[in-house]
């Protein structure tokens, strides 16, 4: 990407293992993200241009000397940061803050998954096994696991969603599809999305929603305070403007947690005092996808959870422009890159 | 208090019991509060005025004909709230939000507790009975259970404190030693004050701080992130103020919690971005100070924690204007009001 709304498909040096703690990728699938829409929109004219995408599935080709827990032949999980899984907050299960880790598709000499080919640093950390690879229509699923489900699941967790609870979730986008499905999956009693693109609501109750509510903004938050007798229990924020925020945290039911994973788009952030005199707790952040897919990968091998529904468009590496300009225009919720 | 620095002592009409489930107190030990501070600074000129206090032990005078776990003659603590104990938010401890709750000295037509009685709204749910009673000598620490207390273990609790972890406590007036003490308790492993009163100072590190920083905003959190090696794990926001929440929030470590109690000064706040790209959840509210007294009238009794060392003045009815001042100059931590 060389500025707002250039996406260019570009031959580049192959990807190769540098770092003894390096693997190398063969990326059979990758994704554009919600998150990638931003520069899509804003980014400013580089010369050298940014090499996109965080997310991937695929074989390891080859590892550096100190790689012990990945092979080659390996099918692996990418998760969108790469991380040493030795440090503290890897112990910690918050992989996203890992003293040796970083972003892909961030910039600078770190790859992209958009691409044939990606290398990976910290691969014992960042990479996951799927224990004897799996059939290529759960391929979508498994790809989730790299960062929309991820995202979906940290924010169902920071928002504390358990059995019997009533959960909101604001945003229909993958992600917040993603977070119905691990509210469902976590045992929530009642599921509200708050969204009202019909192709994404329909999907939305396939995955577990209960209800939808249309409304916007105050209208939104009045709705489902009513529906809910006060609020909800928990609240998945999956957008990050700050009137999303701001329904969020009107819609939580006193007590009750906001788990926020949409990229907050300002700095600043509305109703502190909504906030604090229902005693909400507002948390979330940069899922760490990496502490989750041990624990999603049997649900995705056993059919019980397909959040690779959320893939409504696949493309081959020269259709990823268009791809960019489908979901920016909301043709596409998300799209599969099949390099 | 008619108006922002107008508090005057006047004769009421004696408080009563007037519904079934009211409780009529004689309070023998009141105080003055921070966040009678908020309005001792700006509050609009009444004709009415406001009846003050929310902090009380005293004797139970009499009761209503539907009370049915307070007698008179029973010695109880009055938390700074009103709650019934048996709605949904009571029974998960949260009697700040009770759907038939209130708070004292808010105004209205309930009462405040700088008098000599005081009508208990929902006495079942609301006093606590202090078992035997008490030495006098205690009754200091026992009446910091209704606010400072409880405020301090909320702050505490929200912000996930536990056995080894890092503390760190902003503000050093009554809510936030009493956050030191509750940490303490709570086993945390370092406990780091920020204040720089030397007389609060000497009392949290007798309450067991650690560390001391005596830096303010950004030189603050780079001070508590150089010696915590990237910030504490919990961190108690005992303030309130926009500067003091951002500062609360840039010195939590990632994946920490900031528990806020002090109220807040405005509906917005800052470092959003911040919190989100650390995994910061920031929660807290009004303390249910009831949900805490049960479980610390043990250790005050057994004088395993002494709250009550907060209060450096004493002041009977008609020495309450003075306390006010005295506590808005900061010459004194917090004022008791022997009536």
């Amino acid at each position: 990407m060389y500025e707002a709304g250039d996406v260019r498909v570009e031959n580049v040096p192959d990807a190769s293992v540098i770092e003894p703690t390096d693997a190398l990728v063969r990326v059979t699938g990758a994704a554009i993200c919600g998150s990638d829409l931003w520069p899509y929109k804003t980014l400013e004219h580089t010369d050298s241009g940014r090499r996109m995408g965080h997310e991937a599935i695929g074989m390891v080709d080859a590892v550096g000397a100190d790689v012990a827990t990945v092979k080659p032949g390996d099918l692996v999980i990418m998760p969108f940061a790469y991380s040493d899984g030795t440090c503290e907050f890897c112990h910690d299960g918050l992989q996203t803050s890992c003293e040796h880790g970083g972003f892909f598709g961030s910039g600078g000499d770190v790859d992209g998954a958009q691409a044939e080919a990606v290398r990976v640093p910290q691969a014992d950390g960042t990479l996951a096994v799927v224990p004897g690879g799996a059939d290529d229509a759960l391929m979508p699923s498994l790809l989730t696991l790299s960062d929309v489900m991820g995202t979906g699941q940290h924010a169902a967790l920071v928002a504390r969603v358990a059995p019997g609870k009533t959960v909101a979730v604001v945003g229909d986008g993958a992600v917040g599809l993603c977070g119905v499905i691990a509210a469902k999956r976590l045992g929530a009693e009642r599921i509200i999305l708050l969204g009202r693109h019909e192709q994404r609501v329909a999907l939305a109750r396939e995955f577990g929603a209960t209800d939808v509510v249309r409304e916007r903004n105050e209208e939104a938050v009045e709705r489902v305070r009513e529906v809910t007798g006060g609020g909800a229990h928990s609240v998945l924020e999956c957008v990050g403007l700050d009137e999303s925020t701001l329904t969020a945290i009107g819609i939580a039911r006193a007590g009750g947690a906001v788990g926020r994973v949409g990229v907050p788009q300002s700095d600043t952030m509305r109703a502190s005092r909504t906030a604090f005199y229902a005693n909400v707790t507002i948390g979330g952040g940069p899922a760490p996808a990496r502490a989750y897919i041990d624990e999603l990968v049997p649900d995705v091998l056993e059919g019980n959870i397909e959040p690779g529904r959320v893939f409504d468009r696949t493309a081959a590496l020269d259709e990823v422009p268009d791809g960019y300009r489908a979901m920016n225009d909301r043709e596409a919720i998300k799209v599969l890159v099949r390099p």
